[in-house]
């Protein structure tokens, strides 16, 4: 399986981006890549000519028509959706939703020990819109990441192996949305 | 009073970005300039350098810190906050809230019945967390757009006296907010 | 198909249990029933003896079991689920959640435009966390129900044909969420 | 200034109802009442007869009308609004919204980490529609109730320093809502 991974912070050394990381090395099986979101332009009508989008925007939209699965792994800011990431989202749904009938799954992690719960749902409520198939369990809150991430890996054994049982939900998820 | 209008759609003739005017016209004892958010960075903490700020993200930074109130106008984008307008909001909320008790209202308009009233509620959320006073009533959601504004104005009359009536409310809560 | 019709409504001449009827009517194919959830107690954990709940909690509990599928007709009160609706989704989360993988679809009917579109997110969250497999899209916001309903019936074409266009999809989700 | 409690749960020994007790120890210079919401009937506009309300529902309208300022404790069901919570607010919603202009902070105990971050916002959904006016900052997450409270009352110092300092801000926030 195709699987296009999201994360929505930009920082250099995010913990978002790490776990989608972890989360290739758990799936050997699959194909995880990582899409780049950090130089699409503002979304803004006015760069649609012709139903033509800027060249970023039209390799964001291939990848995502290219992917059998998304993984998002975002934190929340103010209790919502990064700006990055929603920005990606909004990019994918203008002149034709690429994001339409794809499932997908979300990872958050943060330093506190909320670990995105705030923002995950101002999330499923955007991506439902969408039409994107939601994983509805288990949720994934990974919270206190300070102790769980080390050099840029997702390092604590517990949350790798509740990652990978969720993966596993997700694959299984993935495949049923997709068959015929 | 200082009032900063921020538009949540960066098109050339937005409806929204027309309502600000509209409310600037509406507003003439008191004074509704209309920030800036289409040339920030995609939020980014490796921008911030020492506590310092790219110059977009500071000029816009300065402009809340000497805003009397915030008049947010806003379509919804897959309804939630559109991209531009969470992007604005998050770099404001880093390095020290500009946006703490900041006294704020809600204007959104869309071509559709809904008149924005799926993304006004995400947007809420945003905004309660960072600590800013929200009208809550009179709500704002101007549907059929298309039939209201002429030539990048409102031209609707019920529109524009329920925008004024609003506007009342908004200053009197906004002199309360304010009042030491 | 054997379907579970809940209505957030215990008004009798409720719109939104009048489109729970024209949705059995336009299911010939399928068995619609509706739920009683108005004879409920208010939710409390006190009333949960040795595993065991009141005998109208054991019974709607039982129907939810029994279903193929859910399909909620509901409508917003103060943009959110209604109170006789949460308590059945309460009810039913307790001691071993019963929705969880159940297909299910909203409906949602209200007297002015917006047809509950503030309330069907808030019902969307609590569905997906409770595991249940939402029909993502059309989405069913029935504005203007005092022309449309007529001596408890929905007589509006347009609103019935898309209204059947919905099932139709809802059918086809739902076998597919279904099938092993 | 009068404050009415209102707390989420109806189950005996609810540490919510114990947190209203420990504010209304922390607040000796104000009253604050815990209002009965556990006899009202499941909201039916059907029980409204020639504006008249179930004597129950009178009652709790009656002390909210009479309330200053307004203290919700509860849980999060299903990551939203309990039941029993969602049934008070809508009954004082009707045939004349009660709730209107009243100031109001929220607070939320759980056995889990998340501390009802979820339940929250939905909550402040639909109360900022009723337009009560809410306490922003801080916001009140209590996790791991097991151990904070003890025979039914809040013992952890931290947690009601913490808490003291809320109403502290919550206290300053209603005289100013409330002043002319």
């Amino acid at each position: 399986m195709k699987i296009l991974g999201i994360s929505g912070s930009l920082r250099t050394g995010s913990w978002n981006t790490s776990a989608l990381h972890a989360a290739a090395e758990l799936l050997p099986e699959h194909h995880l890549g990582i899409a780049e979101i950090g130089d699409l332009p503002l979304m803004n009508q006015d760069l649609e000519k012709d139903g033509t989008f800027p060249p970023e925007v039209e390799r964001l939209r291939q990848e995502i028509r290219g992917a059998d699965a998304i993984l998002f792994a975002t934190p929340e800011y103010n209790a919502s959706i990064p700006a990055p990431l929603k920005n990606a989202i909004d990019w994918g749904s203008r002149g034709g939703n690429v994001w339409a009938d794809k499932p997908a799954a979300i990872i958050g992690v943060s330093p506190g020990v909320l670990g995105t719960a705030r923002g995950q749902y101002p999330l499923r409520q955007t991506l439902g819109v969408l039409n994107l198939h939601l994983l509805g369990q288990p949720e994934v809150f990974i919270g206190g990441a300070g102790a769980k991430f080390q050099d840029g890996k997702l390092t604590d054994e517990p949350t790798r192996a509740f990652l990978a049982k969720m993966l596993e939900a997700f694959i299984t998820f993935a495949a049923k949305v997709n068959q015929a």
